[in-house]
């Protein structure tokens, strides 16, 4: 099944312990697009400025991603800047110019009307929402969002939730959204707005799943899939966004979906997420082969299981 | 196989968001000897004060844990007070009173000769590694640590890792100790330095463990167990101590030692932790079933269990 990603394209500045790279491709709909492009047909809603050059656009087209939904407007592209001190858990925004970015107004190309699966990088929650009902062909719905828009935009978020199938989210933004500081009973509470599965990516530690009940099989019980850095962590920016592009691009290449499906679509998030933070910006996603895919998934799964 | 544990006993005074507590019985030893009761035959070697009386005996002598080690010294027993913020993730020591603790001289009982199993606790490496050499009959060792002795008295504890077979320590002390950011390098620096496998505890995400090549099989791929809040948390203090005396009690109820053993005690370890915390102080370890253990450890194994 083909995928749709609504999100940002934009150039990074960033620092880390590992070096410094500027004007570097980045956004969180490049990451998810070139992570999902391993598993399934990606399809990118996006704008861009007039700084946008084909050799940029190329990164995405050479992983066969629909680019037609990117538009170009004038002006510069979204810039972000950030540094990461030696623990390398959080990013510490140094500037922001949204740029193209702030008056987004996501157009849907008509070549991108069969979609069955929709992903919603983080934009404001009222146009995640505006896309979602534009496309009535599709039949699952991921979902991105951030403390920004729980803490200022929750009325409109709450809109949103009740239109989406699974939300990725990470644990202080569970705590945050549903007003709970323990995690299973904050995952329980969060899926009362809407959502039938929410994602908790736990950065190094991997991500659990919580279903709500009836949802994609039966029970309560929740599935946690690992990850361990395998190289050098050079770079964690778009770790998750990696992380939803290996998990919704492995949903969507799969014909039925069950809880088997999304157990082992957790693992391929993880696997894609950890691919990402091994290089600076998309480098290690625009390479990868489906034998290294592989190796990294068995190698996960061997770290949990018990004979 | 009956397991020696030599640690402290204490009185703490503990607030965290679910309330306060005054001068309960804790300390490391306790809270290991109390999660280990419900595996194997538990020996404590500790000191205490005048104001340790026989109800507080009575708590581990219910469990069946042998309190002969137990040496009553003149003074006060060693009292900790902490108080955890809404996160719960790290205590804030409000006051230290070693008292009789602070001249702790390890006194082993002729009775716990034929222990084969040890741990130990987190205290000064030099009595550590004492304690190790007196007991010649013992076969695994498991050693506890902190940032305080791996600042403070590096060379020491570099003599007390080459004796012990077992690390269980956290993430930032493992990298501490390693002085190596990347976490499954600075396990494998730590393997070079004494013990066969490490467990690095993650707190609320589990625990992982990492072996030396050759040591209780092959390979060198490390193990992940997960751990999930399943009640409230009302008090975090001992669950690591609970994590190592279900790992280690674990262990020394198994005639044979392997991989799978170690795989299965990390779960144990698991379950251990998350029961120490649904309580203030020991009161949930202090009476637990067979059955309340089995079925925990099969929900965080179905946790991860992909088919």
């Amino acid at each position: 099944m083909s995928i749709v990603v609504v999100g940002s394209v934009a150039f990074d500045d960033i620092t880390s312990p590992s070096g410094s790279v500027t004007g570097i491709l980045g956004g969180a709909a490049t990451y998810f697009a070139l992570a999902a492009s391993y598993f399934t047909q990606v399809r990118v809603v996006a704008v861009v400025g007039e700084d946008f050059s084909p050799e940029h656009e190329n990164v995405l087209k050479k992983r066969g991603v629909d680019t037609r939904g990117i538009e170009r407007a004038a002006g510069q592209t979204f810039r972000w800047g950030g540094s990461y001190a030696e623990n390398l858990n959080e990013a510490k925004t140094t500037f922001t110019d949204l740029n193209v970015f702030e008056k987004f107004q996501p157009r849907i190309p008509k070549e991108y009307d069969d979609s069955e699966v929709l992903f919603l990088a983080n934009i404001q929650p009222t146009l995640q929402a505006n896309v979602r009902r534009k496309m009535s062909g599709v039949r699952l719905t991921g979902c991105d969002t951030m403390n920004y828009w729980i803490q200022g935009a929750r009325k409109e978020l709450a809109e949103t939730l009740k239109l989406v199938n699974v939300l990725l989210i990470n644990d202080t933004e569970t705590k945050m959204l549903a007003e709970e500081k323990n995690l299973p009973r904050a995952a329980q509470k969060v899926l009362t707005m809407g959502p039938q599965a929410l994602v908790i990516k736990h950065g190094e530690y991997g991500a659990t799943i919580f279903f709500r009940d009836g949802a994609f099989g039966t029970g309560r019980h929740p599935f946690r899939a690992p990850t361990l850095p395998i190289d050098e962590v050079k770079d964690p920016t778009g770790a998750g966004d990696s992380f939803a592009g290996g998990f919704m691009g492995y949903v969507a290449s799969q014909n039925t979906l069950n809880r088997e499906v999304l157990k082992r679509a957790l693992f391929y998030g993880g696997v894609m997420g950890s691919f990402a933070v091994e290089s600076f910006g998309t480098e290690r996603l625009q390479a990868l082969t489906q034998e290294e895919i592989e190796t990294r998934f068995q190698i996960f799964r061997e770290l949990t299981h018990l004979e």
